[in-house]
C-alpha cells in the first residue's frame, strides 16, 4: 500500500487483460485502524494493533476448530491497486524490478497474504495481530499457517516423493 | 488434492452466490509431476522434485529481479476444486470440522499457496521446489517470501505501530 496510482519514472505498465479466467466470492471484511495506503505498514508485524476479521453468512460457519491455531495465514483482495505495472519503482528513483521480485500491492492479481497471530474469536469475527491491509479490504480466504498445520488427511503417494 | 468432489458423510455444503466480486487473470502455468488429485502431497516440500512455473506473455518481464531470492511465494489457482463445502470431514470418519480450519484445496476461493525454494530462472520459467499442485494448474502469483524480503519502499507511519 505504498503508492497511490500514478506510474512513475521509468515504471513500465503493460495492457491489461480481462481479468475472466477465475471469479472470487468476498467471504468478509477486515477492519484495521488504517484509512490511507500512505499510513498502512509496508508488511504487518506480529506485534501490531488488534484487528477484526468480519465473516459474512453463511462463511462464518466454516471458522469452526479454527481456535486451537495460534497463527493464521490470510488472503485479502487489495481493491484499490493497479494490476498493470509490469516494472516498478519502489524507491521513486527511477531504478525499476519486475513485479514478482517485490512484494508491492501493485500485481495483475492484487491478493494480499499474511501470517498473523490468533488472538481470539468472538463469533463470526477473528481477532488478529500482523496485518498491513486498509480498513474495508474484501477477505478471500483465511487458513492455518502452514508451519502450524499437520494434514489430517490420509497420507498420499506424493508426500513421500524427494528431488531431482 | 486429497479428494475429488464426492460429499462425505457429515459435511455441509452450502449454496455457492456467484463468484463475481473479483475476477483473476492467469499468468502462467505450473508443471509438476503429478497428475492426479489422490498422488498430489498434501503439503509441499522443499527437497521435493523440481517444478517448472511456465510465465506467459508479457507477464514474463516481470520476473527481474527476482533471482537474488532464496524462496519464493507462489499463488495458484486450484481448478478443480469444490468451492461450496463450508463443514469438511478429512479424514472422512463422519467427524467434520470448519473449512477455515483446514489447508484443504476445497474452499470458496480455492486459492493455494506454497513457499517454495528457488532453484532457478530459465528465461520466461521459474524452477522451484515445494509445490504441492497436479501439472496444469493456472498460476495466479509469485513474490519473494516475506522472510526472505525487506521493503524498497520508503517507510510508512504503520510501519512503527503497534499493540494494543
Amino acid at each position: 500500500m505504498v503508492r497511490r496510482n500514478e506510474i512513475r519514472e521509468g515504471e513500465v505498465a503493460v495492457a491489461m487483460p480481462p481479468a475472466e479466467d477465475a471469479g472470487l466470492v468476498f467471504i468478509g471484511r477486515i477492519r484495521t485502524p488504517w484509512t490511507d495506503r500512505l499510513a498502512c505498514p509496508r508488511q504487518g508485524r506480529l506485534d501490531g494493533p488488534v484487528c477484526r476479521i468480519e465473516f459474512d453468512e453463511p462463511w462464518a460457519g466454516g471458522l469452526a476448530g479454527l481456535s486451537g491455531y495460534d497463527k493464521v495465514e490470510v488472503l485479502y483482495w487489495l481493491d484499490q491497486s493497479r494490476r498493470d505495472i509490469l516494472l516498478q519503482s519502489p524507491k521513486s528513483d527511477g531504478t525499476t524490478r519486475g513485479v514478482f521480485s517485490l512484494r508491492s500491492p501493485v500485481r495483475p492479481n492484487p491478493i494480499g497474504t499474511s501470517v498473523a497471530a490468533l488472538v481470539g474469536i468472538e463469533g463470526s469475527t477473528v481477532l488478529v495481530r500482523g496485518l498491513d491491509c486498509l480498513d474495508g479490504t474484501p477477505l478471500i480466504d483465511l487458513k492455518p499457517d502452514r508451519c502450524s498445520f499437520t494434514p489430517l488427511a490420509p497420507a498420499q503417494p506424493g508426500d513421500f516423493e524427494t528431488g531431482p
